[in-house]
């Protein structure tokens, strides 16, 4: 295999594994977060504001790891500076 | 193996296993939220719409990462510039 | 092994791994939440409509997961544009 | 190894994991399901009609993945593209 | 190795696990639905018909999918494609 | 390695994982409704007919799964129809 | 390698394997069934000829799975078709 | 490698992991019957020749599977038939 | 393959992998404290400054491993010594 | 590689491997009945002789399958036939 | 592959890797620590002062050992007394 | 390799590996028994001697499965006799 | 590969598992007995001296282990026989 | 790779693996006794000497087995007999 077949071989599953493994956790976490929300709307209706202020706040920091992983996958995939090296004839 | 049949032959597998691991994580926490929103409609009726739209939000939440998933797995299948690249006798 | 071996074995892999894992969360995900919402119908069966249309909608949203990776295995075998690549010569 | 034992040979793995694999979740889930069911005509006999309807619509929209997997796996055993491709001289 | 070799040595592997993997999640999601019957019995003894029906109705679908698998482990011995177009000089 | 080995090597290991690995979840499952029964039994003297009725029931269909295990177990090692095929110098 | 190897090796693993496998799950079901039984007789003393029955029937039932095994290794060890057809020279 | 050593070589990996996975289930099994009498001993002291009798009754049942692990354990390296075949110049 | 080719393909794997599962217990652990502190809230709403004054400490300590990964992911992509190196005929 | 390397290599790597995973689960095991034998004392201070007596049988039994696998890595140490055999020149 | 791609390769997956997998189980531990504080001070709000005193204390000694691995990685990329050998012509 | 250098090495991994898997049993074990210990003490400090000494009695009965995996590593490191056979030039 | 590049190699790798391994179990342990700690002392206020005492001591009784761990790796690194010996020309 | 490079290679990752694996269960052994000796002190103040003092028992019990594999470690880096024979030209 020449260069050009491995950096770019490699560039696309990286992307791929990144964002999928990458979304596991948020989206567990996330889950979580959401489950106790509702249980805590549920107990005491008087908080709803201050309840989902400090979900929403939480959950963008929870969704900023996701964040990060999608960043990375889509620059394998369209800034990739070790692909654009290669095609360059590096 | 030339570098053709290496760029395709990764990208279908990539496609397939992002969107396939990528789609465990949501379905799994909006399963627990889900789950969670329809005790917490048991035991405070009453707060049934105040419920519901803090779960569709945070659904809406969970989902993107899915979608994050399902983004990238269409990309290397439709909008992939490694086989764009490499078919264009790069 | 020759270009269309390779990409036909991929695709049909590929195809059948990402059914089948990508079922595998949906289904659990669907069980948990109807369990669920069996136990809020014994417990408050006066909510029955707002606990079966708030878990119908739920499912769908779950249900919207394994639809993707159906959708990504039915591209696989039958609109692989690899595939078509390939055996046209590419 | 030849196409053609290239490509049959994968379309048994493939076949046999997909309903294997794909046989799993569906039947934990509809186990989970209908346990919490029997829990709750225990609870509240007299909702037993409304639990066993939620609970047949539940179980078909589980089943429904596990039949997806069926399909695929039927798909590569008699109406595999691939193959059909090969063995016609491809 | 030959194609014959090949088809059959991949026929029996996936024939074999394909009712292995299959069996798992059957027996145990069963063995759950069973165990919660029974505590149910227990619990509200009046209601014994009703729960035996609606455990062997859930059984038979439960069932179901370990009988999908077994379907396509026998096909895979007896009714083979692969393998009868191998021994027939395909 | 010949036609007669392979065939036989992998009857051997399939006949062998097939029964292992399908008598798991049976016997998980059996003991999981078979200590509920015995719950049940300490808490319902009474319904004691009825309980061990349903769990026998119960026993017999997830002993199904591991009587479909060991089929496939022993038509592997004594009807094997690969096996006869390759021995008859097929 | 030549076939009498092939077929002894594979046969001492597999018999090996398949003892030790299939004993796991019938050995950890009857110690959660026994665990069950005893808790049952400290909570309901009268009842202990009928916990005893039910619990030797059901211990007969699940050891079932693990002579399955047992019957299976020894068989491949002393009873062994493919090696009484490798070592007559078959 | 010529036959010796394979056979040997198997026989040794073989017995060792035989009586090593097999010895797993059977002490955690027993290990979770016994602390169980222990409460209900603790529950229920004058219930204690009842509760040590099917304790012990039972403990036999278990440790039943650790011994065909450690059967054939000794059969493998004592009276192993593909050795004695083997080294008998076969 | 030359330095460039392996040096190249080693840095986009990892920079992809270390962010992919640097960020799983971070979002893990975020979401876990996220729901106690819901919890919280919900039952001691006169105390939720203080609360949620902890929780994002917390949170952002928490986050600060998810950034090593991140510093470190991106170091492999554009700052990397070992490819400066290589690339510069090193 | 000569015999006498593979043969010793197997027997250094098995009786290892033998003890060592030979041990978790009796420790595992013993851990847990020492527990809830501490917890029934604490419960029932009357019955500590009977509840000592009970315990120290079943750790017995439990230690019985550890002594097991201690022996095999003995015995393939200091009495492995197929190291007499393949060092005497067999 | 000469010295200087394998000691470059090898340090950079191992820095990677030291990070990722030294960032989970302190993220995990904090995250845990966290949720307790925030349930501590919902149940004790007048120790606040000294249970986030507390936790500040263990989430530094918790965070050492993430800081560990970091101080590793970082060495690995930039202080890596092998890769300055090998480059040195060493 | 030669015989020295395949028995010397394995030798090695096998005693680091023989007491690292040895020690996570017994440390676990004991563990759970010694928090149970100090349960036990609180909630009954009259029958403190009674506990502990239960206790180093189970404590030295599990430690000695580390002791089992640790006799095996010396043994394997300072008196091993593949290892004295291969260098007296066996 | 050279000797100098393998035993660098190795090194590398050792050292970066060895602390990245070594200190997922210390952060583990520090943070459950951290959420312990913070839980005594919101049920027992008085006592918070003697707990955080006891904590501390504790807590470095678990942080040694990971000690070893950091030692053995900058042992690795900064002063490693094996390397020494190699480019000494040993 | 001849002799001094395989020992030391071995001894290196040996050494590593030993200790990293061989800290991990020690460290959540005492973490969870820990946190169980917090626990009762918070209960039963009156008893924390006694409770102490089996604590600091019981840790220096486990913590023993942490190092016996540090032990080892050390012996495989500075006092390793394989390593002394090879480079001494053994």
């Amino acid at each position: 295999m020449d260069s050009i077949s491995i950096i770019g071989m490699i560039s696309i599953i990286t992307a791929g594994i990144t964002i999928a493994v990458g979304s596991i956790a948020p989206a567990l976490g996330e889950g979580k977060a959401l489950s106790q929300a509702l249980t805590a709307i549920a107990q005491q209706p008087d908080e709803t504001p201050s309840i989902t202020r400090t979900l929403f706040v939480g959950l963008a920091m929870i969704e900023s790891t996701a964040i990060y992983c999608f960043v990375v996958a889509l620059i394998l995939i369209f800034a990739n500076p070790f692909w654009d090296y290669v095609i360059s004839g590096g």
